[in-house]
This record gives C-alpha cells, structure tokens and sequence, in this order.
C-alpha cells in the first residue's frame, strides 16, 4: 500500500495539525497514558524504573525500512520490534518510548492510521506505553524514530563485550532473506535474551541487524578471531529462495544480509553445551538454538572452518 | 554554510560507515561516554536517576529548522537546546541523550564534523550526555532527532495544566521575529524554570515554541480565556525589525511567529505579585519578566484587552 493518498481529501495535510495530533491519540487507545504521564505536555513525566534503565533509538524510513509492499500496520510494527530487538540483545524487558514522526504532507490519513494501529497493537503486547512525541512536516520524506526505554529483567545487561578465545558461539533462529519478508514479520527475541541473561555462562550477547558476518565482530574478544563451521550455518528458507535469483550462494545471504534480528552470543567455553541446549529446548521448542563455531586465538588447528572477520559485511553509507 | 560536499571525495560517503562512527565518537568527545554507558552495545545502560525522570523528543530538518545560514555548529546546537527547552518548561534539568541522525551521503564531513562539536559543545555547558544513536542514509534529506531525558531539580515537575482562572499570564524575555537568527542562537531557559518550579505559586508553565498565541491555549483553564493587554507584549527587535518587510505588524510576530523558546507561564491570584517580580530580578537581572494578562472567565469587564483564544496559531501540516 502506498503512503500517499491519491486526493489532497484523503492527505493529512488536508485535516490540519490539531485534528490530526486528535486522531493519533485515539489511534494509540490506552498504550498512550494521558498527560503529563503521556503526550500532551512539553515532557512526559516517566515511572520509576525498578532495574537498571536502557536506551536506544532506531527508525524506520519509507525506501530504505519499509516500501509499498509492507503493510502500513506492518510498518509500525517493525519500528517498535527493530528497537525491542535491541532490548532483548541485553535481556532487558521495554518500558516507554517517544515517537518523532516526519511525514510529506501527501501522507494518505488511511495510511497513517494503520501505521499507529499496527504500533499499538505491538506495543500493547509487550506492555509498552507510547508516553510523547514530534509530528514534523518535510517534503518527499517519510520517517518514524523510535526511542524505547527498558529495564533489566534479572540481575544483569549482557553487553557485546565479555567473550573469551575457546567460548562456543551461539545463533538463534535462522538466519538470510530476511528482505524477503521476515525484516518485518520477525517477532523480537525478548523471552530468549531475558532468558539468557540469567545464566552467568552467556557471557556476550546482541541482535544481528546487519548480517552475522559484520555483527560478530563485535562480539569477538580482543586477540581472537571467530571460527565458524559454515556447515552449522542455520541458512533460512528465504535464503535459499533469494539465492536462486541473486545468483550468489544461500550462504552469502545467510551471512551477509541484513536484518535478521536474531540473537547470537558467546557460552563459556566451560559451560555444559548439552545441558544447555536441553534447558533451551524445554524453554523454547521451537526456537531453533544452533551452535555455529567458537572464539579462537589461532585457527591453524580447527579444520574446515571460516575466518568470519575475513568478511565484508554491509556498511552503510557506501 | 552548505550541508552538501562539493566533491565526492568531501562526503560521509567517502568515508564509509565504520570510519565516521570512529569519528563521531572523536567529535563528541567525554560527552559520549564508552559503552555500555554509552554509544557502542545494542543499548546504552543509564545511571541510575535522581528525581523523576522526564523525556522529551524534537528534531532539526534541513530546510525547516535550519538552512544555510545556520552554521553547522548553531545546527548542532539548536538541536539540543529545542529539547531543553522543553525540560526548562517543566522545571527539570537534562540528563542524557540519544541521537538519531539521518543523511543524505553527500553530506560534507566538513559540515558534519562542525554539527557534532556544536552539539558537544552544547552538551557540555549542560553536563548532558550523549549515550546511544542510530546512522542512517536517505536521498535528499537531511534531519536529526534527539531525544533527552532530564529529572525534576526540585520536589515537582510543573505541567501544563493547573491554572485557574484569575491568575496572572507571565511571559520571559522578547517575543517574535526569531527566524531573524534567535532561533539557533537562543539559550534555554533551564535556570528560569528550575526557579520557578520551586514556587508553588507558579501553578502551570510552558515553553512558546508555536508562537503564544497558539500556545498560550494550551495553558487556558476550561472555561476561561486568556485576557491580554496587547500593550504589555514584549515584542522583540527582531519582530519591528521583521515587520518592515513582511508589512504585517511586530505585534503579529511577537504572537504568531513560532521558535520563541521563552517560558509563560501562571501565577496564582493571591500571590503577591510585586515580591514575585522582585525576587525574580534578583535572581534573573538580564532577563525580562513581563505581565502581560490574566485568565478570565469573562472579558466583559476587562477594558483593552485581545482575547488570545480568536486567534489563529501556526499550524502544521497546512
């Protein structure tokens, strides 16, 4: 569905600001607690946090994040779930976020009211209050910017840095061809890293947004190189799909594509793996947990493996 | 100065991704601290916070809030001090901050570089931290989004609501023509607000970003309208100087031009309003505190007023 209403009538422009800031709270329903606890003053006034507090910001732009082809409400969805994504990479559970909206005032309202449907609705599901705002005017643009506040959920953020050489490196899901669909259709991994960050072995974690290959550099302690069973690799159906059409391998995808949102995090290389992969399939059977290689200081003695850091991933800006 | 590179060779393009995050956290400097207190996890960790946390989100867009004869570092600036303000028009002070900044890849690291230090910069005369952001390209669009967060400096946070009719209408400083240059070079009025917070007298406040006559509503008790003695307006140079040219009166853009960022404000009936401006020239001498009406249940007997409420404010998407 196209953002842009096809008569000036069916715009935003057309209804005017007040109107419209009317409209976005009722669109929003009770995921928007009223002011000054919500939108409607010069701040909202926040609720105690009760463990550690976290931030992080993330949009969703029309032509890069979004296109004709995802629905509105899918839209709103996925700014909320690309941010709690973040969230989950920690184990820590959301709280409250302030939207910033810039809209071409072409803007069709249908459009708009399925995009904060679709955020509310998301919201609602994991107890996020959507407390402010801005609503800016820019022409040939469309973008959404989500800050959400969280809080730990059990005792501790499990942070990108903490891996050791000799920890197994493990991945969620699967992973490649996300553009396919899943960059918006995924469900945040919140349960998984909350579950995670319980256990002291998990000693690194984070989301992989920008394809496993560039990601885990930053998972990879100082001196050490991953060293990844390509094998192992969990190579999504989508990847294998995309690859028939690309012409480049379902591997490339499943290593280089971005927006996987999947979770992948170091185990301590004296953790019981089998005990820990049982506890993880009783927790979640049906998330898949794939062991896909270790953190190594050397790889001249590990057989038929690939030097992820050997690889180029995606950088914006080029 | 131009946001856009001449050559290619001058562009966040050029650089690349990794090498101009490299930079970023150069230019912010200690305001950015290392993660996972600041830019480099998934998420950033906040400190634990003091009083009641408060947050606030507005950006800066090439072409609305800025153009070419903003210096990048005004840009910069500005971009920080829109969302003081906000926190100043409830009495808080900032605390942290994330950054959301979306690019057109011909952006010149040269203007880049110098939007960063005047953020620091800014961020460094009001102890804020700058702990997390996102990066992200676009065509033809230029635009930053901050969201801050701050606590309240003393025992509440004075909202929106809560005057009655009777009190006094004050308003800081000079109103209107701030498209003039004060709408980047304007200091927000964090220690004003701070100060009246701690009066219980001073019963709602708010910042006059859409103009006062649009804003000033907003402060209205149901049932009251706001009494104006149009004598009173402290219109600002800048607006005389503007109405020569837009042959519309300096009254009109002390009431409708947007970006004032002064705080107005109600005082109680029964305070005694002499004490109050006294105190406040103590405590502010360089800052003008003007009277300039009261809230009414009705207008009958009030000689020489405007009544605020008639009037047409700016509004968005028009």
């Amino acid at each position: 569905m196209s953002p842009f209403a096809k008569r000036k009538s069916g715009s935003i422009a057309a209804l005017g600001e007040s109107a419209l800031l009317e409209k976005i709270r009722r669109w929003l329903g009770p995921v928007s607690p009223p002011a000054p606890f919500g939108i409607g003053d010069d701040c909202a006034v926040l609720p105690a946090a009760r463990g550690q507090q976290l931030i992080t910001v993330d949009p969703v732009i029309y032509g890069r994040h979004f296109d004709d082809a995802v629905p509105p409400a899918g839209v709103g969805a996925k700014l909320l779930k690309r941010n709690l994504s973040d969230l989950a990479a920690m184990g820590a559970r959301p709280t409250t976020a302030v939207l910033a909206l810039t809209l071409d005032p072409r803007v069709s309202l249908r459009w708009l009211e399925q995009f904060y449907r679709g955020l509310a609705a998301e919201a609602r599901r994991w107890r996020v209050r959507i407390v402010g705002g801005d609503l800016t005017q820019a022409e040939n643009f469309i973008g959404a910017y989500l800050t959400l506040l969280g809080e730990t959920a059990g005792p501790r953020a499990v942070t990108r840095t903490g891996a050791r050489a000799g920890d197994a490196i493990y991945v969620t899901g699967e992973l490649g061809g996300s553009r396919l669909g899943r960059h918006w259709r995924f469900r945040p991994r919140l349960a998984e890293g909350a579950w995670l960050a319980r256990r002291p072995t998990v000693r690194a974690m984070m989301d992989v947004s920008d394809g496993l290959a560039k990601d885990l550099r930053a998972l990879t302690p100082p001196g050490a190189v991953s060293a990844i069973d390509t094998a192992a690799i969990p190579v999504s159906a989508a990847a294998r799909r995309l690859a028939t059409r690309t012409k480049k391998s379902p591997l490339h995808h499943a290593l280089c594509d971005g927006e996987d949102y999947e979770l992948v995090f170091a185990l301590a290389a004296q953790a019981n793996h089998t005990a820990f992969e049982h506890a993880w399939q009783r927790a979640f059977p049906r998330t898949r947990l794939t062991r896909i290689g270790q953190f190594a200081t050397t790889t001249a003695k590990i057989p038929n493996i690939l030097r992820l850091d050997d690889f180029a991933g995606y950088e914006h800006f080029r």
